[in-house]
């Protein structure tokens, strides 16, 4: 078939054309086949889009979020161990809303965490990554014509999720406060009066990410409980993304919206294992919260998948049981991992700053904005041909084809109108070898250089 | 909070009547976020129930499709490979719509099967099991009001899939042909004009599982044919459930929908490593078809998982790798795991026999259905402090009860319309250890000897 000349030819003269193409077969089953209503509007995705580049380019990838040293021994041991001893059942179907063993791990966790008795049977679900516990939320709550309060930037997949359970996202912005020289995370903030008019009769749900990606913010006990007391006044969800709960620097401390007085009725918690022991291939998470909210993710999370990886599960329920014994030690890696992480945090601010960057410093997460508006009159003429109509996401493609130093737009996690405001930033990941954030220095240090001398 | 008296005491008198709660902020929440419109009826599950069921009695489990035996030794030495392996990334996120490795090698399997160049980057997509294949090719092609026809017994997740996807399931029966004596998976059939009858212009699809669960069912050439000649005729996609491919006995020959004449275009093919090698608590599946087809359930998958988890990908494609060097030999795991499996048939095929029923022998899979209508005017009255209004779901729970021995009832794989079909039946499933088997033999004989003995 692929030497069939006469095929060759009519695909070379229907290339610009292709939608008059030879196959009318093909052509009446794409209009019948086309995506459904739900999907339409939902295909672009920004991970797909980045990952291939990084693909291409292999680049030194500041992009996505996952380390890319080796998990800690024990956490990759256990899951040997799991898989090859003598239990064979574990590498056979569990329990659908969670495996037992990590199910009794994670309610013995975050009953203490939480400081309430958390039934593990009913007010916890396991699910495929965090990412999965994000989709039962949403789906298991958005009715049509629900309304979703959303925090930009935002985690990309909340918006397709709300659109796609039939919601309407509403989005409102974190705003830096006007100020000189260093900015922090915590100066991005939530404005109470516009926080107050995003909320209606419709509104079911707002989704809040703390410690939060990209920016590093770490949520205030005050910014938490404005937010807790407009989820009681208008009868709210709060959908609350966790997943960087362990990864908090020094002088920063994470607070659980579930603990806030009130709270825990209305509130749903997103865990995940890929970020909690830097195995974020393992693509396992979980939500907690009262059985009556759980229940409603259990329905979506049955009928899209039915059960997670056992021997995966077994393996995290292993972790924890050790980290649970040594909770308050420095090696307990909730605790080392922060440690090891501000470290490199430090190390991108100053390298950020030398490449004429203003960093965005993060108190918690692993990810960093920097913005690069400083060197925009340099830049910009280089830019040119890349044919996105955002400045970050020309910047971030230029960079990879050309410097081999990948990061990600942050563009891509602001709504269609506010897409300016993440324009003028690039987002860096720092849980990276330290070998590899001085190759990224090295880059950006050159890249100045060569900006500058041309001037 | 425990020891709060006046709310226990009020828990007490409120026990019977829960609606009335003492707790009006619950009830108010309750209210608001009760279960969108999109899954309404759809909570039930027949796993949930009946693997609950099996935790409770700890009874000989041939009830739900997994074997209790090990996996092959390389199967699960391939995953301790990845994970403890010097590539430290595989531990990490892969690409989301399959990890490359896993994509090369089925890219390489399938292209065999098929006949024809299947392009992994575009034709393949990796999901969370068959289970979340079936999700996104369900998903990503039912529009609303849609019809998908549904060909009873069916793996009980396609009905909701198909509603909470907006569209409309239209179910038709195998029905078995009047006869006296043995009877054969292959006695079960459509009937032509009734199939035909089930197709108009809002028909998208036909969903169809060969080798059959429960029924063991092999499709034959000419039944596939006359299907195939329907989508074409009425312009609608075959979804092809295919897990058991490599599980068909003696005589039989599994038969792929995708090489019949015109059809790759308009067909989705599901497989499964879990079914594949034994380690259904892997949960990996995948589909493959041409790439209009496959990029609606590309952005289904974004849009609830992403990505799944890459060192199962990994150790898969490595357990590929070795089969496909050895495909004709008799020590390749898809032959060898057949000639174990006919073995374990035949002994069941014996068994229920010999304890009064009549079994409807297969021809592929893992399943038997046993007509248990011979014991029945015996049994009956036994049943009667059972509340479902089943048949077969109050001998499933009363035999795993009282005989610690668990089925499945069949009528979970009929609507509601049609339950009647199968209650005269249950489900077990032979993919069991020899030993487990034998049990399962011992206590039909026993609970026949009971039975005859009281009459």
């Amino acid at each position: 078939m692929f030497a069939h000349p006469v095929r060759s030819l009519c695909f070379n003269r229907c290339a610009v054309g292709r939608i008059a193409n030879f196959s009318s077969v093909a052509a009446m089953a794409s209009n019948k086949f086309r995506l459904p209503d739900k999907y339409q509007g939902l295909e672009k995705n920004v991970w797909v889009e980045f990952i291939q580049l990084a693909l291409e380019n292999k680049p030194v990838n500041l992009g996505q979020g996952f380390p890319d040293f080796a998990a800690p021994d024990y956490v990759t041991g256990s899951l040997k161990d799991v898989v090859t001893g003598p239990d064979v059942l574990l590498n056979q179907y569990t329990r659908g809303f969670g495996h037992p063993r990590l199910i009794a791990a994670l309610s013995k966790l975050y009953s203490g965490f939480v400081g309430r008795n958390i039934n593990g049977a009913t007010e916890i679900i396991v699910t495929v990554g965090a990412y999965e516990a994000l989709f039962c939320s949403i789906m298991g709550h958005v009715n049509s014509g629900d309304e979703v309060i959303v925090i930009e930037p935002f985690f990309d997949c909340y918006e397709p999720m709300i659109r796609l359970a039939g919601g309407v996202p509403r989005f409102i912005p974190l705003r830096p406060k006007r100020k000189e020289g260093v900015v922090h995370a915590s100066d991005f903030v939530l404005d109470e009066a516009e926080l107050e008019s995003m909320f209606n009769e419709k509104t079911k749900a707002i989704i809040v990410n703390t410690p939060h990606n990209p920016l590093g913010k770490v949520f205030t006990a005050d910014e938490l409980q404005t937010i807790a007391n407009l989820c009681q006044k208008y009868n709210c969800l709060a959908i609350m993304d966790e997943v960087y709960e362990h990864m908090v620097f020094e002088g920063q401390k994470h607070i659980r919206m579930a603990t806030l007085p009130g709270m825990w009725d209305r509130t749903i918690t997103i865990g995940s294992a890929g970020k909690t022991f830097s195995v974020t291939g393992w693509k396992l998470g979980w939500a907690y919260g009262p059985a009556e909210l759980i229940r409603n993710l259990q329905v979506a999370h049955q009928n899209a998948i039915y059960t997670c990886c056992t021997p995966i599960q077994d393996a995290v329920a292993r972790a924890f049981e050790l980290e649970m014994s040594r909770l308050s030690s420095p090696e307990c890696y909730f605790n080392s991992i922060s440690v090891e992480l501000q470290t490199k945090r430090d190390f991108m601010v100053k390298f950020l700053k030398e490449a004429g960057m203003v960093p965005v410093i993060p108190e918690g997460g692993y990810f960093m904005l920097a913005n690069w508006e400083p060197l925009a009159p340099k830049l910009l003429e280089h830019l040119k041909d890349e044919p996105d109509p955002e400045l970050d996401y020309k910047l971030v493609k230029w960079m990879s084809k050309h410097h081999k130093l990948q990061g990600i737009p942050p563009s891509a996690f602001y709504c269609a109108d506010h897409k300016n405001l993440g324009e003028k930033y690039i987002r860096f990941c720092f849980i990276k070898e330290d070998e590899n954030l001085e190759k990224a220095a090295e880059i950006l240090k050159h890249l100045k250089l060569t900006l500058d001398s041309r001037l």
